[in-house]
């Protein structure tokens, strides 16, 4: 970017705003991290990776290893983790979670029990974004995995176990019964990720989407679309509350 | 209407074609009767009330009751039922399947077995529908009604009863996953009926339809939503070629 | 019905499958009650009472009345509350969020806390029947409403006593961002009850239903369009769990 | 994987549940073979081969031949026909249909009569997996492509013969209206198979679908858009029931 | 309305823009009656009556009639047939077309030929839609109903006769097949006009709307759901084209 | 409501929360009126009329009217009408438009100019809704009415009128051209309302709503289907920076 | 393939079924070539090159001009015209059309006259597909780029010139008013080609076709989006009729 | 192109219409551009790159330079860049907002005031299109990125800046609320620019895009998706109205 650009297009948002110590965010001009959030939530920051500029990512990844001693992020390409790891030697990446992460030296010992139950073998990897983000978070996470309703002798085989959670999370593709079966079943909230498995009228997801939200079971709620993320922050926050009761 | 209208608007279909003697069908104008419809495919013909003119519908029940002894009809309303008693006073009308027949005088034995199970009592009206076109059709037919699958014991309960028809209706609306359930649990084919029961994302039963047409179980297949009488028409089919096998 | 009915259409669904004492539920032959609800789930039966024939909906609320002293249901009509009070005397009936309930005699004291947001006046109606469904439930709840995001300052008027809650359900149509923001402002689970309130391509309900599940806000999960119902058992769950944790 | 993962993200799922004896699946992690199917439902498994990880699809290919002699899997990529063949020498593929098989030493004998046909020469592929699919099942098919109704002499040609079979496959993409006139001159069920061919508003076969599960002919189901196995299930349960009625 | 509306809400449109003389059209405030239209197109002004007031309705007819002797109008309710009968005693309806009109004292002689087929009786009403309006335009009309494609004998029974036409009109709900299928056995253009008929999946018109579209014959082309006025439109200018050649 | 409600259902939302003083708003229970808005945004309240209960509306003109001396609403029906006249006598109603108003002892005088066009006199209704809220708001406002670009010489018979105005209001059902035509030929921001006016494959005003969307024209904008409203307001902000430039 | 195939999957369809002599098509296996066409349609075959397996296309290619000294495809990649070219050395290929074609040794004069019109430049591949089909099949063709509404004094250049046609192909994405608006213009048909241009809620195609349907000029049918090539062939039909009436 | 094509496919649509001097556009036969443009909107010309063939866009550039001295594009690739570039030397590209433009020597001083504020760093590109196209339309323009309603606190920190602009556009993918929240604490129009950024049930966009239409707050109204070139130009004319006033 040469100097002709403070009169014509290309004027980087990173410069146009310099502003002396705003408070609660870090202002990087691309980015405006929010520093007050572990704090505000209890819950550390976790990076989105999908579409981020490969030196924007880096950067982040690098800056939240100093400041806080791990990292965590997720939908990761295998491009993005050799980009990271070049910077961050110690980083580490799952391919079928395509989680890409920074362990901590002391992580923090894991404490209750969220139960995590997948269809089939192709929604493995939303299952464990849930499954792993749910542990990063500090939570046990116990898996139950291939458990679909065609075959439903396998889920009865392990119901007793998965009634031990405070909190179950339901991934499923396809028509997606395995939430309201599972709701069933237990006493305690499930939460259903709908997965972008599937083929024709699947349309990505949606079915399984539209399933679960007219589920015939209670306490059944339901994320978006492979948001196994998403599940996992919030089965963390039920089974705080289980632990712990309300902070607040 | 009066002479002006041949070279005007309003020249009445049922006098415009006048034809004699087609061949497999008799042209009342506003329709044309397929005559040669029980030979080719074995099923007297049926009506699709709703939406008929009261005047052509009395004049096809009179029409039917005089040719073949019986007449059966689908989705009337009481109001259909009344036009159609004061032409044919031994009509009988059901209020929660909206089936409109005239019984024969000798109605066949029942032969075979078709299942007919149904997730809730608000999918009752479209259960009924299918059982009562297959008894006209000459199945014998078992019902198993609200077995949905949150509260799976009650389907378990029956399910070995289910398993000696030769073809089960599974009748569901909201997430509609009692046909995964139960496909993976026999090994005759499930006809899946979608209703449109729910609310909110249910759509009027695309969201069961949906599910169904998803359905990780092996041996489902669909008809339209709320289509009671078509889910009847093919299990009739399987039920006879399972008693007689084709007589083609 | 009559004799000849059992040769021909109309065969009683409550009569076709007489059962001797099956195991953990009753059967009506129009509906099998789960009388083993409440000890698997911990929560007693609530009536959905749209669509319910008069004569089935007296009958479901004579009978808990009878067996369990108390009764409750959604999404009834005025229509509904004269039937059952013509049976229930001491039914009682809320206009705006549509419950019918019979009062227990000795109801339970309250525990924990809930808090129901709305954003317009319009949204009320989802509002009051989560509500009211969560105290009958056993949970204290606090209401915060009109404090949609148009009128930021209404919300954070009263955002800190929102944050003493163990589970926020947010009630919005239309766009549906307060779900969002307040998620954005607590450390609980947020609960999203889209509704249909709205009009062109609101879709009723589901632009807010869409923009819910799209959320950039953690810790909010999704339930049905006006699924208030729904809402307040699944935060009766998490209440439960802050209050006693996992009595598994 | 090092040995920190145990404490960390990445937690392998084949590990975390070892579990001795299950009744009726192999638990490999990874997948539940559900041991127990053929003599639940008759059938042998087949494999869903797209998004299959290469090691695992040569492991399920490896194991099914040594413990049943054959196997049989659906939507193929080359890449995997090569990886399999690594592994399973004589293992066969055909580029069209995607089929990638290891025939059977002893193939059974085939039995009964299933039609196929097929509008297009675009919708071959399909037709081809609903046929092979039933012919790996045990059933004679005969196959009758590029009939479409846009020049219905073709059909008409050679109607007589499909009438024959004991169950009609139907494969259409664009308007799909094929099964609906074939429907109307035969007297056995047809399954529809909408197909994902077209372009502009056939969106990827759903046109297909729905004026298929819309069709004014009779004894027509529907399976997912381009799911050939689907039907092949389905048609084979029928021709059995046809041949052998219902042996349970 | 009072005096002070000029300063307030509720200026009246029809007095607001007084103009002098506009060219080619009558500026009534509530409408601009284009004038031009019959020497510019060469058809005749025709009133959609759907959702017009009362009192705005009345006044075209009369003028119309004044202006030109005749007037012709779809979509109009039995109580607009009442309202226009008070002020032009000599209008007439078709309760089931819906067509409002005025005849000519000195019709003029129809040309040509147009032929209007339809699938059910249900498709009727838009069927005489069609033929009405192109009767009205001066054209020759043959009609062939209930020719659906589920009894095809009845299609090909009258398919030469239907061949003699210069164009076709094909009206069918439903899936919509009988488009595809004339449209493959004539030579001269198929106007396919997708109705409303249906239920379930046929979402109002839209699956034989999207049927059409996709049709795999050729020759064809599509107007809006239940627009059988369009068609006859469209059908007038080609029948024209075919009997005097382009005027131009 | 009895006193036993306190314990159970029904708790009354207004009596939940006694605020002392909030800040910028008047806390009624069922609504909390945003007293802070005129001096934050220069525009008074309007009310939305559709959907409030009775009590609830003439509650809120009553107080309107007696704290700024007038009222205005959208979306009234004639019985709100007689409601909200029942205790304010002076308020008036406008049948086409639906806006039910208390006009001001001393109107303020009108600025600016901006221009409402409408393609057909079935969208009038949305027209003047959008000229009124315009009017009340304190513009001049110039209508131009029934000029849909199916007839252009209207269009074009008063573009160079259309010019001088600040701001357009392009108000259309249907295809939703006439935005486009109308972007073309002004230099000023051309607000469009597609309209819920049509059928079939209007959908509503989806059809009209993604033609605008996707308008090849430049300046165009769009607002909610039927939105007159919605842009009456922005055009009114549009105007005042027009005559007065930001007064921020 | 080999020879244990046939006890095997894979059974190759175009050895199936030998036919001897069937009337009107010629069975290759993989097409039944409509042999009967061009006397049924007096319209040429034209290959829909898409998806064509390349030995396929090329054998196609072959026989055609072997039997009929010429040959047409529409939506060709240039591998395609390779495969083509090397079999077929006179084939002849337009890279923006994606026409592939071999030109007649003694081409037959065009005779009538098509406009065909569009609205940008991103829509002349699918304008140029039409009216090279349009003049393949003998028809005289004017073309008018670049006309779209949004600057409309473009499109009045020519309409003059555009009136003399005896059939208007108007083809244009985004929001497609184009159509509407030469509707408006001229007296004979208007065939509308929706495009798949555009972007965001242009949804490929979807906006311009609810735009063109739901158009309020008369004389306007569609076809599917991109489809030049079905557009091209009704317009023949139309203008044949012009210049020859009808032959039937 | 060879001499035989006049007669066969192919003819060049630049070359079949020569035109002497039409008036207010010049005709290069694949593109007729606009030259009477500026004087009657006040704006210059900008290139939408995507999908333009590359020998086209850098003519266009050429010309544009020659003619006006600069040249503005949006939705550029970097190998058009490279196309145009080897033409036109002194062109500059913004990978970030992929705007290809040519400076002029003398940029005019910008006037008045535009915020463009965006919800998330992903969004950045769309509004950096936006900030750049105002900008070379004379704007000045002041950025506020990355302050999406999640972290409430950022955008409340420059909310008093925000006000001083004459116009803010509100850029934001997923759930889009940011234009709602900003929308109720400003007094200047909004326009509102939804992003396909997201996944699953975002839908590319059309949840943003919902989101946005059924806004709560005054005062927004909605481009297409991703369209932030349409959101410049419209805030343009609004910046100028407010510092100039309507010039017509």
């Amino acid at each position: 970017m040469s100097a002709d650009e403070a009169t014509t297009p290309g004027a980087n948002p990173s410069e146009a705003k310099p502003k002396p110590k705003p408070l609660g965010f870090d202002d990087l001009g691309y980015a405006k991290i929010d520093t007050d959030r572990r704090c505000r939530t209890g819950f550390p920051e976790v990076v989105f990776c999908q579409g981020k500029p490969d030196e924007y990512l880096a950067g982040i990844y690098e800056r939240m290893v100093r400041t806080q001693g791990c990292a965590f992020g997720t939908r990761a390409s295998q491009h993005q983790y050799d980009v990271v790891r070049a910077k961050v030697p110690q980083a580490r990446y799952d391919e079928v979670s395509r989680v890409l992460w920074v362990p901590h030296d002391a992580p923090a010992r894991r404490e209750g029990e969220i139960a995590v139950v997948c269809a089939g073998t192709a929604d493995t990897p939303v299952a464990q974004e849930a499954a792993q983000t749910a542990e990063y978070f500090g939570c046990r996470v116990s898996r139950y995995y291939d458990v679909g309703v065609a075959g439903l002798h396998r889920l009865l085989h392990c119901i007793d176990d998965i009634r031990r959670a405070n909190c179950v999370i339901a991934v499923a593709g396809m028509e997606g019964a395995l939430a309201s079966v599972v709701g069933g079943l237990v006493s305690v909230p499930v939460i259903a990720v709908p997965t972008s498995v599937g083929y024709g009228a699947s349309f990505g997801g949606v079915a399984a989407l539209m399933s679960k939200l007219n589920s015939c079971a209670n306490g059944i709620s339901v994320v978006n679309i492979d948001n196994g993320y998403g599940a996992a922050y919030l089965a963390t926050q039920i089974n705080r509350l289980a632990v712990r009761g309300n902070a607040q």
